[in-house]
């Protein structure tokens, strides 16, 4: 299996994806909370690009709570921001919820051309390696980034998958695999230490938001996997 | 001092350097190179994009020498590939040199609206360190990467020199010069064996050019800095 990280979503543009699996990483927080609120009971979450295009898809699907935030903030009149911690059994389960978040609805979106999309994090990384081998395709994997620019946070979580695949089976890492790989290894023992510093990391911390930097950092909480699929994201085989 | 890391050229042209200091590094090979021929009595370097506007470069400064790759194989007619040992000083000592490279080239030029552009290398890192914190001003390095995609050799020459300045003042680290950092730090030791594993690093071993990779690796060999101005790469108050 050929592993390649796409360090930022604009890079997919170039690529022909229709033969590979991708895995889409926002580690602060839109695929962390994606997969905490399909863990959660949730339907179905429809990923918006903006505002308008999230009301517009809402007038489609019927009943609806909206997720989505700008600069890590609530977006107003929005049921839930993009905190994992918003998105509890309570308030999602059975429910369909339309997002939009700064980065991570863009990065879904460039992968939507490939063979499967899956939506990945630390919270499912197990899970999500384990799906993404099982179609003996090879796999990209999408960082978000953050305004365009590279994640730290995004990086180490390839990083993860990639050494999780890599113990499993045959690999042939790209460049930015590599990388990603050896990144992980050196800040894995300090993951919180090292994220923290990131420009993702650093506003959480201003925010008052170790809470959320801890738990997007935890691995394989859940053992579901995501699948972004005719436009909405629902778990595998539902 | 601010320092930011980019990883791909392109990303170069939505950016305002014109405060900034750049280090472009291409470390397979074409900066290496160049420090090796300036170090060597090159009097000057022209980059050039393509084998014509080497060719209509030429025509403007004279009497030249020419030098350039394509896929790390030498063009046919011209006197030097881009490997550091052609450069010798019997050879280069007070000539002028055209040079076209893969991705060198275009990351030179993709650097040149900065306030200063300096040419870096594991071969000059502590030099072109020295140099670029003089100026006072924030700190770009810029990676060439290879064929429009990242490279791993070129990002671990970043930490490299993310290191040295984070040594010797107070630095501020975007995501990717601190994943560089990290990235470095996690290789350092085994340098070699890791960035053969890269791209360019597997092509040069199978052109048996490991002479080439180990050279490339080799830290503060000179302590000279070229400077592109001009149009030229000289060395600085030449």
């Amino acid at each position: 299996m050929k592993i390649d990280v796409i360090l930022l979503p604009k890079e997919t543009a170039a690529l022909d994806l229709s033969d590979s699996v991708c895995i889409v990483l926002d580690i602060f927080r839109a695929t962390t909370t994606i997969v905490t609120a399909l863990a959660n009971g949730c339907k179905a979450i429809t990923p918006a690009l903006s505002i308008e295009d999230a009301q517009k898809l809402a007038s489609q699907i019927g009943a609806v709570l909206f997720a989505g935030e700008r600069q890590s903030i609530k977006i107003e009149g929005y049921e839930f921001g993009n905190s994992p911690f918003e998105f509890c059994k309570e308030k999602v389960t059975g429910r369909n919820i339309v997002m939009t978040t700064t980065n991570g609805t863009i990065a879904i979106k460039a992968a939507e051309k490939a063979y499967r999309t899956f939506i990945g994090s630390f919270v499912n990384a197990k899970a999500v390696c384990r799906q993404a081998k099982q179609h003996g395709k090879d796999l990209v994997i999408v960082c978000a980034g953050t305004d365009g620019l590279f994640s730290l946070e995004d990086t180490l979580c390839a990083g993860l998958l990639v050494q999780l695949l890599k113990a499993e089976c045959e690999v042939t890492l790209s460049d930015s695999a590599l990388a990603a790989l050896l990144l992980y290894a050196q800040a894995k023992d300090t993951l919180v230490e090292t994220a923290v510093q990131s420009r993702n990391g650093k506003r959480l911390y201003d925010l008052r938001r170790m809470d959320d930097v801890e738990y997007c950092l935890s691995a394989d909480l859940f053992t579901i996997v995501p699948q972004y699929i005719a436009g909405k994201i629902v778990l595998e085989n539902k």
